[in-house]
Parts: C-alpha cells; structure tokens; sequence
C-alpha cells in the first residue's frame, strides 16, 4: 500500500455548525453513490489516490466529497451569505461571485447576498466601503468581465474586529475567495467564530493564478492564464525568429511553481528552455544554462526562454547583495536579470544576439475567463454554497480526479503545491523543449 | 461495494506484441509508484472508481496505466510509423500528429515516420495518394493550424487490403486518430494483424468533438469547441435582445450526446433553454416546450436556445414523415425544424416574435486548439508513442481521473458515452438556466 | 474636368435650424482652414472627387465638412437630446451610443439624453417602452457590448405620430442610428418637423453592415464584420483541405452590394471565386462557374467559395417558379441553392465532392466593434453630436476622404452604394483569387 | 489658396527607368479618370489638399496616383524582382511579402523572385546569408504568421556593395519594406543605381508600427497594433479598479509621434490620461500631471493612464544626469520613471495607492495583421508591384484620402509625420478622456 508520507485521515474531517432540520429546496434525485447529481451522502469519500500496483493495497485515505446535501441547516428565507475576493486578480472570480448570487439567490432562495469590498479589509468598520448588496441583475453580465466587481487587497485585519462585523452586518455565510493567505485567514475567522459558538459558515474558494493550491488539482484562471502566455511566447518565438541569433526570452508568473510556465510551453510548443523554480538553475560554467543557450543558437540561430518569476532567487540574491549599495531596486527580478547576464555573455564572446523581453504578468491575470474557466467556477461557486448552505464551515471547495471536495482549511493552507520535477508534467515539458540535450 | 454493471477485471487486459529486449533510449527517474514522470511499470492501475461510501468496499476495478516503459519492444532504429486521421474535423488533429512525430524522431529517435493521407482509403493502394514522410521540419508549426494536415475521409475500407499496405509499406506501428467508428476499425486491423501474428502495433487515439467516446473523460479539441461555441451563444444572446420578443436559437454538434450544449451552456451563462438528446423533448402541451418558452417571454422579453443536433430525432420522424412526399430535404435537422415551430406557435397566438437561427457547426470544429486541448493533445500523443514502442496494440489512450490509461479497443468502442440526466454536470446546467422553472 | 453624373453643389446644401445665438461650451483653437482640431467654418468643404489629370480641371463640386462649431445654436443647459436605434445589428452601435451621450453630456452639458426603445417604434406613444433615460453611467461600458442596449426594429412608424411625440416628449435633437431605410424615415420626420416650424434637429448617423451607403467610404461595422467574416473563410479553406475535393462555400451579407465578401476574400486570402450581386452569375455552360470549379478541383484539389447573399436572384427565380408549387421556402437564398447545383454537378460526373456550407451571418453582425470600427464610431458620433448642437438638420454624417462631412438625407438616400466591378477594389479581389483563370 | 508651407509640385514628380515598350500582361478595362480598377495613366492625381473654405481657390499641388500602367518597362519572362524587410517588427510584413510575390508571379508572371535575408545585411556578400528564392508555394499562408519569415535587421550597409550585389545577382527590381531609415537608405541605392545608369527600379513600401511615415495616412500595422494596445489598455482598467486607488499604467509604441496611444485610448475608451511626445509633460506644479491624477483619483478611486514611449525626454534627461553616477541603466525610459514619480508622490502625501505597469511593446509589434491591415497590405504590395513593372523608380508607395499614390523617396523620407496637438485626432482624445479638466 503506497502511504501519503504526512496526511492522515483524521486531518480530512469536515467541522459542521450542527444539525440540519431543514430540506433542502433543491430538486434533486435520490442519493445514490454513483449519481453525482443528485444529493449526496455526507458518506461519500474520493480517494486520495487512485492509482495502485497489482499486489499491493489500495489506500483507503480519502476526502469528503462536495455536493448539494438533502437536509441543510440554514434556514434559506432567514439567511444572509457574503462574498469576499481578496489579493492579485486572476480570470474567473466574476464568474464565481456570479455564480454563488445566482444558487444563493435562484435556487436556495436565501434573502440576500452581500458583496464586500476591497478584500478583507471591506469586513473592518473602518473601510470606508460598506458592504454593497449583490442583485441577480447586478451580476448578470460580470463574467464577461476580467478582475473582481469588488474589488481586492492584500493583507490580514484583526480577526476580532471581522467577526465583530460579521455579526453585526448579521452575515450568517461568509465565501472567502483567495489564495493561501486568504485561505489561512479564512481558517482563523473560523477558529474565532467556534470560540465565540456563532452560527457562521465560513467556506473557501481557492484563488491563485499560479495552481499552486494543495488538493486542487486545477485552480480556476489556470487555463486562461496559459492561454495568454502561450500567445505571449508565440509572440517571442516570432521575435526570435526575426533577426540573426534572435532571443526571446518571456517571464510568466509563478513565485514558487512553475505550472503555469510548464503549462504554457506545452500550450505554446514554442519555447526551448523552460526554467522554474522547483529546478535549480545553474547560470555559468560548461553544464550551465548560459553554455547551453549558446550550444542551442549556434545549431539554430534563435531561441525561445520562458522563466518563472521564482526563478533562480538564490542568484539574485548575491546579485542584490553586490548592487544594494548602487541602490539597485530589481532585486528578485530574474527577468532582467536573466536578459543582462544574457547579453553580457555574449558579448564576451563577440557574439551579436538580440535579446527581446517579455514581462506579461499583469496583463494574463486581467483577462476573462476562457470557456474551461468558466465550467470550473461554476462548478466550485455551487459548491460552495452547497457545503455552507448544510452548516459545513472552515473548509475549502478542492478539485480532486474531476470531483469536487471538502477539504479542511486547516489542513490545506500553509504549504503550497509545486511542480514536482518527477511529475508527468515536467517530464512532458522536457520531452517537448529538448532543452536538456544543450545542457552537455 | 458499488459494482460497475457490465465491466470485468478482464475486459481491460491489454495485447503486447511480445517480450521487449530494447532498453528505453528515453532519460526517465526510476520506476514508482508514485511517480508518473519516470518509467511506469505495467502493473500500475488507475481505479475505475475512486469513490466510495464510509463502511463499503472499495471497487478494485482498474484500468492499466499508460506511461513510458523502461523496456520496449520495437528498436527504434529499425521502426517506422505512421499516422492515420479518420471522420470529422475536431481540434487537435494537427497538434496530436506533431506530437506524435516530435515523440518518435527527437525522444525515441525512430527511423521514419509515415503520413497516411485521406483516413483509412489511404491505407490502400488505390487511393492515389501515397504515404508522405513527416519529418520534424514538417510538423514544426502545424499546431497553430486547425484541421489535418494529413486529410482524413469516412468510411471503412477491406482490412484485409489495409493489412497487406502496411506489410508492403513496412510500417510497424499505426496511430489512428478517430471516433468510436475509426477505433472500431482499427480493432479489426488489430486483430487481423494478430491472426497473421505481424509484430505490427496498432494505437488508437480518441477524437471526437461531441465527447462521447468511453473511458475518456474528456476528449481533446471539446474546449476548444465549447469556447466557440460560447461565443456563438453569446451572439444569440445579442440579437435576442436587440429586438422585441426576440428568441437567439443555436443548434451545436451532438448527435447522440449533449456533452457540447451542456458545456457552452455553462461556459456562456447566457442560455435560458439547453435541449439534449439525452432528455427527451416534448413540443406542444401544456408541459411542452413552446408553453415554456412562452412563459419565459412573458416575463423576460427575450430567449436563447441552445439545442443538440440529435435532439427530437422521434418528432422529426413524424415530421419528415408528413412532408416527404413534397420533397423536404430537411429530414433530421432539428434546428430548421424547431424555428419553424416557435414561428408557427407564436403566429397563432399572434405574438410578434423574431427568431434568429445559429448553426455553426463547420466553423466550431475547424478552428486550432486552444491551450487546454494542445496541452491535452501533447499528453495523448506522447504516451500513445510509449504504448506503441513497448509493443502494446489494439488498445487506446484514455483519460481517466487526470491519468492516462491504456484501454482496450474491444472494450472502448461500439458504444457512446452519453451525458446522463442525473450527473452533475447535468444538474448544473439546469441549476444555471433555471429552465425547470418555465415548464410549469 | 470629371464632371459627377448626376450630382449638383445645390444638393449638398445643408438645412439649418436658424441663427446661432450661443458660444460653443467647448475649449478649442481658434478656426483655420487645415486645422481640423479647431472650430470648423460653415465654408470649409471636402471635394468630392480629388483626382484629376494633368491638363483637366478640378471639378469644385464639394459637401460641407463636419466639426465644432464656434456659435451653436440650442443652449445646453435646456436642451433634450434623443437616440434611437433601427434596423438589423452591426459591430458598434453601443460605441455610438456611448460617444454621443458622452459628448452631449460631459462637453455640451446638455440637461439630459434619451434612450428610444426598440427603434422608431419607441417614438410612438402605444410602444409599450417609454424612452429611457441614459447616464454616464449607464453607457460606460456598453462599447465592449455587441448589438444595442436600446433594442431595435424594422419598418417605419407614422410621421405625424412621431413628430407630436418628439414635441410630447420636449425632445430637441434626434440622433437616427440606421441604414438606408432609417435615414429615409429620418428624412421624412425632419421634412415634418420643417413643415410644423419645430425647432428640433434630426440628424442620421449612418449604419450599415453592408457598407452601401452612398458618401460613406466606409461605414461602422464594416472591419469587425470582415474580420469575423475573414475566420469564418479560414475555416472553410481547413475544411475545404481536410478531405478529397473539398469545397468551403461560405455566404456572406450583401444583398445589393458585394462589399463585405470582397473584403473578407481580401483580408482572408484564402478564396478561390468570390462571387457578388454586381457581377451576374452564369452557372451552367461551358464558361459558366460550376465549369470553372471542376478545373479548379482538377488542378488544386479544394476550393474555397465566396457568395454575397444577394447573388444570383435571377437564377433563384427561376428556381423558385419551378419549386414554389412544393413549398419551396428557400426561395431567394442562393447559400444552399449553391449548395445543391454544386452536389448535383459533380454527381452527374461520378466525381466525389465533399461541400461544407457556412451561414454566419448573425454571428458577424452581433460582435462588439473591433479597434477600426471603435474610433470611426467614436468620430462619427462625435461629429454628429456638433452637427445637431449647430442646429443642423435633416443631414447624415458622411465619411469622404478620410474627412468627415454632412450629407442632405435627401441626397444620400434612396439609392444604395454599390461595388463598381472596374473599381480598385474588385480588381484587387481578382488577382487575389485568380478566380478568372477557371473561366476558361 | 491654402499653400503647402514647403512642399512644391516639382518635388512631387517620379523618376522612371525609361520607355515602356512592353504590353501590360493584366486582364484590365480601358483607362478612364474615375475607373480605378482599370489601367491609370501617368497623369491622373490625387489633390494634396481636397478641403478647401467657399471662395479660396483649390490648391492644385498633388501626388502622381498609383495603380497599373497599361505599357510596362520591364519583361516579365525576363525579370527577377527581389524583397528585403528592414527594421523593427510590424503585423503585416509577411502579408506585404505573400502579395508581392502572388501579384509578380501569378499575374504579371515574372521570372523569379527572391526573399533577401535580415534586411540590407542580406544584400551584402559576407552576410552569410545567400538570398532566398520564394515561391508561390512558400508563401501561400504566411499572411497568418506575425513577424517576416525573411528575418530582418537594423543599420544601414555600403551603398556600393548593394549595388554590385544587385548587378551579380541580376536583381531588376528591389521592393524595400521598412520605415524612414530604410526608405532613406533606398533612396541612397537608387542614387547610386542612376548614377550607373542600371536599369534597376527601387520601391519603398512604408513600414512603421508608429505610424510616423509622411504621406502616409495609415501604414498597414497600425490598425493591429492599436487593437493589441485596446486590450492592454482595458487590463490596465481591470487592474486599476480591482484595488483602492488603482492606477493602470500603459506604456505604448510612439518614439517621436503619439498616434499608437492616441488610436489606442480612442478604440479603449477606457484611458483617463493619455501622454503623448507632441505635448509637452509638466510633472510637478499644482497644474502638472502629478496633481491631475491626484483630482482624478479623489474624485473616482481609479485612473488609467497612457503615455507613449517618446513622452517627457526633457524630464528624463535630467534624471539620467541626475543618477548617471549611481549606474541607472534606465535612461530614457518614460515608463518606470512614470511609475516611480507617481509612486513617491503618493506616499509623501500618505495616500496609498497602487500603480500596475504595463509594457506590452514587443507584444504588440509581433501579432498576425489583423483584417483591415491586411487589405491594406495586398494594396499597398500590388501598387507597389504595378509601380515597379512600369519601371518607376525611387518612391513609395503612400495612401492619401484613401487613393494609393507614388511619393519621390526623397520628399517622403528625413522627417517623421506627428500628431499634430490641433488635429481632429488629437481634439477626440481630449473629449473621450476628458483629462483637461484635472489639470486646473
């Protein structure tokens, strides 16, 4: 039996805020195990893996799965639900918040739906931006639209002040759509909200344009994401291929994973090297990139480089040490420094190359919602409002094997998903690059 | 423990040509488990089911799991092979055949690769158009190009015929890219092979725009589908309410399966009606169709219909039926067919309504990939060349839970994968139209 | 000197409310001839025809030219504004209305804009739609919309009916967004307005998807529509490719006038035979077209074709005399008349085509405006919006050399722009296509 | 009479390489004034000017129009034309190529034409780089490829050796495709040709995403470029409202003129400040830019702000003087200077604020042409062939009120079209952003 090295059963147990006396509004069929439209058993596991060796065990380890619950706890006519969005933009999150008002609404039925500004600091009294309350008309049309109708920001607030707010603006359901920051702040509301024995589901929806969220084996504004870079990187490859020894080198998001660099290689199946930060990058010396790049242009006359933003932090950070003093401010920037130590190689060789660089960050994450984004934040937004609708709280909506899951807060926050250098996906990457036949 | 219905253990036993000498030329990480980057030994699985109820059995019901292999059959050196794409226009296409080549002559640096020009005819001597060698400088940029570079036909050819063209041509490994009819063809090659024991593989790699082929959760070239049609029912939703009473009626592919409909449904959020051949449809009545429509129009104005192409095939009997002896050509086409009602419905109860017809089907099918299906495309390719090399034959590559898996021909085809009305995914789409609600 | 066949400087004059008592609100230079930023003279004029040749005159004939005025003649701050929408969709209407109420509202300062419902018959009191009132806010983001907010409808409503509801409503400019027909209606309610001494303003901003609007170079809509129109062709040359003798046949707008498939076969490059209502169509005999796509076939082995709905009345005529006893319905469009001649042709010669048929025209009037469209949109309401605060009436804003002039609705109706066969333009299309080779 | 400030007819007038002796091979009606699409003789012109004021007399200065000659210099069965492309990327460089060689080879049938490698380096025997012959086959679909598929460079080579490169190579004709550097350094080779006496005509065709080349109202390109601009910009508008005080920051093409930034805010709609080179930059004062924003953003919370590359040199002068000791590579970069302005100026006034920046140039410059620019470049490349077979000589091809015209090299070249802060243009992005009214 292949064991999980760390997760135990016990950590994937779901809190519920108590017993359920109400039916739920849902038409739905009979529960049955095999019909996942219907209601679903609070029995019903996924398997954390479902590959296995003949002869061996199949672990039994395994998550609850999400799905709309025959009994439910909150009483829909008396309910109030809000939605937070919090940190960086990434496509899809008007689609979520439009389809949460649309199943609260629609077809739970519950009395009002309020949207929160500007992040969590849109829950302190202090904001300066009330709450706004969120029609079925006003949201009719977001999904149409990249970024967040309510606005972002960063940081925590004090989660006493929150919950005090909380139960003031009488908000008996709060969705916390955010990365893992807003994730682990979602969990500390959580926390404070059983100490206090309120009757508040807190549920989170896991936002994060990098995919590198535990347990959610694709995060919304994922596909959308590498649909821009992969344009992004045809873009380079056009570059690169207009001019002798012509190089195009593109930095992609990812500060520690680098899916959406691997992704969008394999989308683009124009790039030539492909660095993230889960592989070390050696810079100098006869097995190090720069060498390879020069091997790779001599055989082709141009190349195409796509680097995660996470890249190589280790040599930045001599780079930094010997530039503060100068008052150099790219500090952790790869991509310059990357297209310098480029040139500058080069150079000592009397090599003419003709680096363009390409820093498309913002403009990935501000896009809408492609079609495959859009079915995935439908289906994580009614999700959601399954679980707090049936009391479940301090959790998070996961993407397991194509099926929906709870997933503790608790136990999903903290530490995030990378790209495993054994992985299919980058295995796949380096047979589609062949960068590491330039390697030497 | 919840039974599959009909499958059996020994229904996914997969054919190898043979005992393999040759040491994988492919750089791979040792053979785990857990590790799907490296070498995958045969006895993997991937669990038909992977969930299940607290107190039940697990189903030990399991497919193979494709992957590179660190021993194979056939010596590169000495191997050629050849692609073959069969029925309609899906993208993709070109994507799989640059993968496959990429795979085979950079990574397992076989002698030759083969085009096969027009589908199964050009498997035969008499088609005209003999095999074109495709080399890498061939297939550099055809993935930006939707289509077969190849061509492709329909139809079934003699085998016996096809089996001596590829005994003449020396092919020793055949890659179909095709629907359930063309994986039924290549199942009767397959076994026409093995009863004259060719040491010839034949891998099947599954295509088809409506998403209906068995044990693949999702086909390559549906997203890209669903976001053209997307923004056809987008359009619908435009013109049905820039005029008064306006209806935007879209027919999408989906002979027998309501995979697309349901799809851009979700992804467009714009349609109030999704009619697929799964659910049957009642027209007339007071629970029928138009009554709904009616209801719609009363209190919203405007309506958007998103309609499968095999919806109502029982009333278009009827229909054709009536009309055929004064020559309507129209028989089968449920688009044409429905307009014509809603107009004569409205006109009788002298509503002025104005109905705009959609049918882009051509169009949908013949546009590139976008970057989930190129990613897709690289995955099915790439491990249908693992499959083939290490000997194994009439199988095809599956998606199942996220992982590849090598499923039998025999047991793949002769039956779709339809979209059942108690999925989730079923449940979603009436959760997002709210179309219940008009049937009264 | 090229003298204009029919066209006479008197019927370029220019009706005008009356003097012009109030100073422009807005911040300009002072009025100079070649300054076109500037306040515009009443003088200033834009030839009609600025070639010439050596040794011959310059024919003075020339229309006023559109821009700010110094003096206007309704004063802000009491004057309603309206818009009102007609006819069938086209890319940028909304980039219309946005700039007019833009300009009306943030530089004139007008007190307030209309909306009209559902074209002219929201100017009739029984409509059942009162005019909405439209905000900054209201139109800030509708110019990424496609269609019109307001609704539209064909046909004409009674002149007297309208008139007393413009004086009913206190409205005092009408902005008329529409094609020929609108402008006619246009025309005929300022004739009334003129006849009752009314001291409103009607002023036409042409719109017409298929670009035949007299003393328009080029009307809004037109490169969005091509664009679409361009993908549409590129589909049909994929599947045209994608099998043996394959035939793309695309229909395309046009029902008087060729202007869009002549664009799009330009902008496409990939069309064979383009065939428009100004160039009659043979099909049968031995230079008839169905002769020229046999050689076509014969040497290329696919086709693409192009048909501007308007093509080849004569012949459906005929066609539709023959089948109208059955209950023909397709009388009138050539798309699947095509279709059939073409299946038939090549049946009667055992030769095995495959035609793929495409319809897209909703599809490419309901997009939103591209950049093109966007800033002749934005001019154009712009130039409207100065026109009518001049108290100029019974006039459209017409595109002449880059220059944006006014046009008498008198003179600019009634007759359509048609593509001149021995123009530039059409010339162009032939070499593109090589389509004359085919004749024999 | 408006009279040109410097421009005089005699400076209008086109060189040619001698008698025509040969008939054109094009299939074309007999030349008359008004028929464009028929043969155009050498005398017909288009009016510099076509407005002129009621009583003023027209000023009669005009270019020579472009279009095809009915007698021809050059043979075609034995001519040998040849393509470079120089400079900076440009959407539609490979249409401009595909034209050229269909309109030479198919319709004027020429002997053969070569591609010359990386620009005038290609055409210099140490470039290693021997010229490219180019098919009718190499060329059928690179109209859908951004970039040049001939590669290309910057920097002038010795005249003397292009000239004997052409003489060895036969080369009767030179099509140079690139901006004012290129048309000046065509201009120097056609000197020098004449000088020789060689029969050798040389045609520029205006390449410059800026926009920026005299006698051009449009280059083909710009129409793309500004469409890519839009949606960066409507990013830069998503960002910006997806925080408290955001700021989109978008930095665009335009080195010496803004008409990219300008095009841009116009297509958008979305810009609330558009810097541009022609308007000189204040940043600091209580009517400087700083204090604009600082209006703007207390009035509505978010700004999006557009400036061209070639704003405020004066201002970055002065840093670079400033901090060139401290190693600041950043000279001349308006973009991050910009940001870290606005930046400090916020926080020495403790507002916090949140500046996105956005530098899409690359981008920009390598998307495919999109439809209207590739009208556009089928025009300019088929005039540009008529011109050259006529046996003109040391022009291009420019576009004036929509006609297709023949500039002397020498009077195009030298000096950069700009937008001029009077211009109709210019006046439009003022009243779409409405930015005056900031600024005090």
């Amino acid at each position: 039996m292949v064991e999980h090295p760390v997760l135990r059963q016990a950590q994937l147990q779901i809190s519920c805020l108590g017993p359920r006396p109400h039916p739920s509004p849902l038409q739905r069929s009979a529960e049955e195990a095999t019909s996942s439209g219907g209601f679903v058993p609070d029995t019903m596991r996924v398997l954390y893996e479902p590959r296995y060796c003949v002869g061996e065990e199949i672990n039994p380890l395994a998550f609850e799965r999400a799905g709309a619950r025959r009994e439910i706890y909150f009483d829909p006519s008396q309910t109030q639900a809000a939605v937070v969005t919090c940190g960086g933009l990434c496509p899809g999150i008007n689609n979520v918040i439009r389809s949460l008002v649309l199943e609260l609404r629609h077809n739970y039925g519950v009395r009002s739906v309020l949207g929160i500004r500007y992040g969590y600091r849109g829950l302190t009294p202090q904001s300066g931006h009330p709450p706004r309350p969120l029609t079925v008309q006003d949201v009719e049309s977001i999904h149409h639209q990249g970024g967040t109708i309510l606005g972002s920001s960063r940081g925590a607030q004090k989660t006493e002040v929150i919950v005090d707010f909380l139960t003031q603006q009488k908000i008996d359901i709060l969705f916390c759509v955010g990365g893992d920051g807003t994730q682990c702040g979602a969990h500390v509301i959580a926390e404070e909200v059983a100490r206090r024995q309120l009757p508040i589901a807190i549920v989170g929806i896991p936002k994060t344009i990098d995919n590198d969220i535990k347990f959610c084996f694709r995060t919304f504004g994922f596909y959308s994401a590498i649909a821009e870079a992969e344009q992004v990187i045809d873009c380079a490859h056009v570059e690169a291929k207009g001019v002798e020894n012509g190089i195009g080198l593109v930095k992609l998001m990812g500060r520690e994973a680098g899916f959406i660099a691997a992704g969008a290689t394999m989308a683009s199946g124009e790039a030539n090297f492909t660095l993230i930060p889960e592989v070390p990058l050696e810079l100098h010396g006869p097995r190090g990139f720069l060498r390879a790049l020069e091997r790779r242009l001599e055989a082709r006359d141009h190349a195409v480089v796509v680097v995660a933003e996470g890249v190589g932090q280790e040599l930045l950070g001599q780079a930094s040490a010997r530039h503060d003093a100068s008052g150099n401010r790219r500090l952790g920037d790869i991509g310059p420094f990357l297209k310098e130590h480029i040139e500058s190689h080069f150079e000592t060789q009397n090599k003419r190359v003709s680096v363009k660089y390409f820093d498309p960050s913002y403009h990935i994450r501000s896009v809408p919602a492609n079609a495959a984004d859009s079915l995935l934040c439908e289906r994580l937004a009614r999700h959601a409002v399954h679980a707090a609708m049936a009391g479940k709280t301090d959790l998070l909506i996961g993407l397991w094997h194509n099926h929906l899951i709870h997933v503790p807060l608790a136990t999903s926050t903290g530490e995030k998903k990378r790209l495993s250098p054994t992985s299919n996906l980058w295995t796949s990457v380096l047979a589609l690059t062949g960068q590491a036949k330039w390697f030497g």
